[in-house]
């Protein structure tokens, strides 16, 4: 059988050790690293796929937890799958719902099984399992699945966290099991451990042993300072196999990705660049810009005056300002377009750099325009 | 001096007496009769330019009241105009902010001189006369601008609209005087006299001795019932020169957009599509689909099988459900397209019947097909 996910390899940044490739996808070629758009609900919050493809957009990311609970994944299977559901042809990475579930604190009860939850808009009853995670992605169709796991909150005690990532193993095999469809979806295993190095090779070792087609390394961006996720990332990623992708979750920050790539990660997703959007806040070339602000209210000049995408191109900050102002939907649309744009753009110029040998000049260059060094936000 | 605004005619309907015509505007063509889409604050709600240029929206609205308020007129006007503000290359008419000011009820105080209100944002004491109108228009730059008026509610006294038309043929003439841009922009008057003949006929009058490159009729869909609407058109409509173009506020059900061509009216506006479709209802050729409902949940299927629009040809009614019931954006942007385009559809359609001199069979087809003899929203 071919694997439904296959990492090719192109060269490794000779001044940085970062490292250009390609995935192969039931969809389409993903090249990496990359950043990969958040679409929730079965739409990355106010674009369309169209949107997303001019900006190059070439994988997004759906979530389990909000498609089990809204519209259900056996409308979705009756639709033809999550790409026909929503009319995107390209790849589609699923999580597993449990970094939502496990987030919904008092709400939830963890056993061995599964985990016991009620849903955080009608308060039903639900379950998820390693068994029930695979039934809902295999339903979705996702190119990438992830596997079931507990991520710890951060910081939280050694020994639990010990006994957290022995369950994670436990689960991947499961999931390993009841995944129905590995010859069109690839399943990747989370790697966890917290912020101990023992651990993470403990959870390494477990699931390189599973041969997964992927790795993502989950349990960091949450909460801790970013010098101690690189420090993880830093003894975590050498125990990957080099031959299979790498997927650091939840980072969409401009420094962290940079600082990840370089690291050898492959993947990132966040809502970072969609969320921050909605609020009127934009990252640009030359530094954050809150364009709801009053300073812009005359500003007739482009968002950033360095991007060619669609919002800068065609709008002045005085257009957005007063339309995020007046709560206008195309305000929405226009600043999330450019903050898309702005980290895809970011990734096409890591690439570039990687296949240059220069990754860490063009981050100290980038960190140097963007002022990252006054920031603390990293964005 | 070439007039801002000149009506061609190019046929009438020998079936219906309905016409078939052109409005020649600084930003282009339009073909009559027409729908013009509603931007009040300087966007059609979550609409981008190009997706009503590729529905073929030849010209929008867009409101005097809202754009004063936010983001103001000077900040417009620095912008180079609206059309700069918002990228619309195509016409736009503003109208005058009178009827929004008289809707204010207890927040207004009309005298002579203009009318006195309160922000119904903030609360600020503002001030609205025919001067303060033409100048704010002559700040946006619209093609077509509008008199300033007084809309009196239905029902109200018949001496009460009498001095009220008196008063609205008084600030006309104020308006011609303060209008700055005559040579770039066509101010079109506002014909009123409520549901009375003889009040209509001396409105007209007064307006048609000074010679306004096109008129509106004032005064109707403002809740009286529609076959009233009907009658006073009938009175009204040929009262208008028939060499300038006929504007008919505020209408945009489907019934009342044939029915008014019909009796030769040349333009319509209504917030109607764009204002149910976020609320999930939509206008398909077989009638009213409310696509929020639980019944299209399961429904894969396209919103309206005889509609070849993009969310149409791409998307089913429950992914539109799912959306709409999310509260997810994309779905307003789509039933927004979707009904945008189909009332544009319906006047290419009477345009085209006109042509063939059969619109009163174009009339009775639709219906049926709609099933508007059991339809008592008229959409
Ligand atoms: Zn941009
Ligand atoms: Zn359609």
């Amino acid at each position: 059988m071919t694997p439904a996910i296959r990492y090719e390899h192109i060269k490794t940044c000779k001044q940085s050790g970062a490292r250009l490739g390609l995935v192969h996808t039931p969809h389409g070629v993903i090249e990496t690293p990359t950043f990969m758009p958040v679409g929730t609900l079965a739409t990355v919050k106010t674009m369309s796929p169209e949107e997303l493809k001019q900006m190059d957009a070439q994988i997004i990311l759906s979530n389990t937890y909000h498609l089990f609970l809204r519209p259900g994944h056996e409308i979705i299977r009756e639709a033809g799958g999550l790409h026909k559901f929503m009319n995107w042809d390209r790849p589609i990475l699923t999580d597993s719902g449990g970094f939502q579930v496990f987030s919904l604190a008092e709400m939830r009860k963890i056993t061995e099984e599964g985990v016991n939850f009620r849903s955080h808009i009608n308060g039903d009853k639900l379950f998820l399992s390693p068994e029930v995670a695979m039934n809902i992605q295999n339903a979705l169709g996702s190119d990438i699945m992830m596997a079931f796991d507990e991520c710890p909150p951060y910081p939280a005690e050694k020994e639990y966290i010990k006994r957290s990532l022995e369950r994670t193993s436990r689960w991947a095999e499961r999931c390993l099991e009841a995944h129905a469809r590995p010859e069109d979806q690839g399943l990747f295993a989370i790697v966890q451990g917290g912020m101990h190095e023992d651990l993470r090779r403990q959870s390494a070792a477990d699931l390189t042993s599973m041969d997964f087609p992927g790795y993502a390394i989950g349990g960091l961006s949450v909460g801790e300072p970013k010098h101690l996720m690189y420090e993880v990332l830093e003894h975590t990623v050498p125990l990957l196999p080099t031959n299979k992708p790498r997927y650091l979750m939840g980072v969409g920050s401009p420094d962290a990705l940079l600082e990840g790539a370089i690291r050898g990660v492959d993947m990132f997703d966040c809502v970072l660049p969609t969320r921050i959007a909605r609020n009127g806040t934009t990252m640009t070339s030359q530094g954050r810009v809150v364009v709801r602000n009053a300073q812009y209210a005359r500003d007739f000049g482009p968002l950033d005056p360095n991007c060619d995408c669609y919002t800068c191109r065609n709008y002045s900050r005085a257009y957005l300002r007063h339309l995020i102002k007046a709560d206008e939907t195309f305000g929405l649309r226009l600043t999330t377009y450019h903050n898309l744009h702005f980290l895809l753009e970011l990734m096409r110029g890591v690439r570039q750099a990687i296949r240059e040998d220069r990754l860490l000049d063009f981050r100290d260059e980038f960190f140097d325009q963007y002022g990252m060094h006054n920031n603390d936000k990293g964005f």
